[in-house]
């Protein structure tokens, strides 16, 4: 089987190996029910092999409407929150440069001629807002607006806001051109709102869930807009689900999926995520969202946490270390294209800092080393660790990798006996925050929740 | 007791609140102890008090230096990894802005005249550090590099190399002036080369460990170097230790160290902070260190983790909801000032997004009602909750609760039963890295090694 990924299970007990094998011919037929849009938890498996059914149709739709942009753009604005941001902000980070440098005066574009991103609606903060804010106010911003009923609050609210913003500037005409919503096929507010005011529209499959959703509209397009190349991302995305339809039982997807599957059975609780890029900060974000939101139901999963090596080793490394014994730890590994790497230490006349063994090496060896060094230093104090590794962090191994982490999420929460397509929790906070807003319909809520706030409220001092 | 926080225990289970008062003594005995430099842990409390003990004398040193400074600069750049720059990003990213705003064009100096802060030496990525010299590349910088020992791999590999490029940018004489070495005063690498090259030093001190360390010259220096206002810092932070010393027993920050271990030794596994600003996601970082490396040993500890609201409600908030139920979770309230809140929900011709019922609120008002309604959402779903509520988000409050958290943690890793001042698992992959990289000394252990590697190694594919 020809696969893009290596998935190292030695470091685990001998102990495990039966129950993952079981675990493993279970998780062929959750894909063989996938396939065949027949999982139980209902028809949300669109994402399932989506690049090839309906792939190169968006691709195309994607592609035509950006020939047809007339006015000029050099930011992309994403409004959204959840799934509806966090997928395109980690291929964003994880293939671009951080905002800052991107914004660098002279550096239109950043490198690779890609557009800096800039994300709003994901928090009712007040100054983090009024920053985006200013930074959209020095650049000409192209906005997306990603939200598939369009009344969740923080993105409803983010674009009323941006919407006044470039009404203001740009007059209404031009506003409505520079504004694209990604909603509901149907019906639904935003869909409302699009047709009001001519907006160009995509679409938010129905049949997948917003953690889900990276590799539909939601997130191809402000990717293809910002010029990321969504062709590679889906080509890595569809190989991945090929090989997975071919060999469902042997697949490293399946193969991560039996192995945590086995070690939540085993009393663990807490799964770490690893890897030594900071730039791969918001893929460990995403990962936490799908794993988390996918499990944790019915008092059950793996509490997902994600470190940026080295540096949380000089933060949560002793934890990890010698902390409680209830962690799993999956290393990520790229590979270090060695012929581009121009970073190495340098020499020095002073010496006592220790490196005279490194002079010379480039740091990204040291940076390699120091993963293998962390996963035998883990793995001997009782931490129970596995390895991806990938090639090249490029577009097509990230699609591939995205695609990946949803199918092994899917057979995981199916093999720990939850739905991993729906997600009941989220609207009991919500309720309590319509209630306390006093929004009509919720009084009765409203006065059981009142008395129940804390004493100190700290709006009341 | 005029304490600046309050502590919300009433939604915890009754049933610990006689723990909870036998933990309150114990603390009470521990303060006493660290009052008299006599906590079993050893001499590592020099952290306790210090604002009053020698915070003016160590202020009066920086301000100065500040005056003497002869060169222009308009950008810090911190080199450091762990304790050395924690908590100066948590501060200085609370107070001011995002370093991409701060570098927007016609903004030098950034809200309120302070400059953008730019951190090396945290991580061993080659792009990451590439980008951040391209940074520093645009501006005058001030390098303040941070390190007890001067041979931390990760601080000197950066020092080295921007050293390099400091004295080819500015030559020898003006970089040896752009560079303040902040390290041990007796010995060691890092005040050789100090020494050798004329750079002006502070002081790391002897008797606190890293993460105990922000408001000595470690995070002092910076933060004044980038114009924050460190006396209230100070100021805060010193009316802590006072409150505490004159009330061991009976303030928050010994109740918050007898709630959290209560419900450690009731079963809880994880403790989530949670605040809803993401100017704090260092804070959470800074907490996760002081909290993980102090507690994670002996194969105990509540693990942490941090969560920003409303974000993460969209991807965490279904397991916090309905997860395994092993969590607590510490809300962190800053009050918000009514009276400068502009950013408010805008008017709209069409309501179909639900917002009619908000028209004219001020989005913090809905960002605070989202943490009580979460608050009420998580309890009801099993967590056991607790609040922490201050006033104003400024250098005086944030001094305050950086002293408060120090001290609760000193008083809660006593009350678990470790040592909460060392770190002894942080060698363990050190020493692996050391060997797999051939460092003289480490041959034996290098042999040890290099069969048990990964045999999948992602550099060798």
């Amino acid at each position: 089987m020809p696969e893009s990924i290596h998935l190292d299970l030695t470091y685990l007990p001998q102990t495990l190996a039966t129950r993952v094998a079981t675990l493993r011919s279970l998780g062929a037929g959750i894909v063989t029910q996938m396939k065949q849009d027949q999982h139980p938890g209902g028809h949300w498996t669109g994402w399932f092999d989506f690049p090839r059914r309906q792939g190169h149709e968006l691709v195309g739709q994607i592609r035509s409407y950006q020939d047809r942009i007339k006015f000029e753009y050099d930011l992309v604005v994403v409004v959204g929150i959840g799934g509806s941001y966090l997928g395109t902000r980690a291929v964003a980070d994880a293939l671009g440069e951080p905002i800052e440098n991107a914004l660098l005066p002279n550096r239109l574009g950043g490198k690779n001629k890609r557009l800096p991103i800039v994300y709003l609606g994901q928090h009712l903060s007040e100054s983090s807002t009024a920053e985006t804010l200013e930074i959209i106010q020095h650049r000409k911003p192209l906005v997306n607006v990603i939200s598939k009923s369009g009344t969740t609050t923080e993105p409803s609210v983010a674009f009323r806001i941006i919407r006044e913003a470039l009404e203001k500037r740009f007059g209404t005409h031009e506003a409505n051109q520079r504004i694209i919503a990604t909603t509901d096929p149907k019906a639904g507010a935003l869909l409302e709102l699009a047709k009001a005011h001519q907006y160009k529209t995509f679409v938010v499959p129905e049949d997948m869930g917003g953690r889900y959703s990276v590799l539909s509209a939601v997130g191809l397009l402000p990717l293809a807009l910002a010029q990321y190349d969504i062709d590679r991302l889906m080509q890595g995305a569809s190989t991945l689900f090929e090989e997975v339809i071919q060999h469902p039982g042997e697949h490293p997807a399946t193969g991560y999926a039996a192995a945590r599957s086995a070690l939540y059975e085993s009393g663990k609780k807490i799964e770490i995520l690893s890897f030594n890029q900071p730039k791969l900060h918001f893929l460990g974000e995403w990962w936490k969202q799908l794993f988390g939101e996918s499990e944790g139901k019915d008092h059950k999963g793996l509490f997902p946490a994600s470190l940026t090596f080295t540096t949380d080793l000089h933060s949560l490394g002793q934890y990890a270390q010698q902390g409680e014994r209830h962690l799993i730890e999956t290393f990520l590994n790229f590979r270090t294209d060695s012929s581009t790497q121009s970073l190495r230490v340098p020499a020095s006349d002073q010496s006592q800092d220790g490196l005279a063994y490194l002079q010379g090496t480039a740091i990204e060896v040291i940076n390699d080393a120091a993963m293998q060094a962390t996963l035998l230093a883990h793995s001997d104090g009782g931490v129970d660790c596995m390895s991806l590794n990938l090639g090249l962090l490029d577009a097509f191994n990230l699609g591939y990798l995205l695609a990946f982490f949803e199918t092994s999420c899917a057979l995981s929460g199916t093999m720990i006996g939850v739905n991993p397509f729906d997600q009941p929790g989220v609207e009991d906070y919500k309720r309590n925050l319509f209630a306390l807003l006093g929004k009509p319909g919720y009084e009765e809520l409203h006065d059981q929740l009142r008395p129940r706030q804390s004493a100190r409220d700290p709006n009341k001092r």
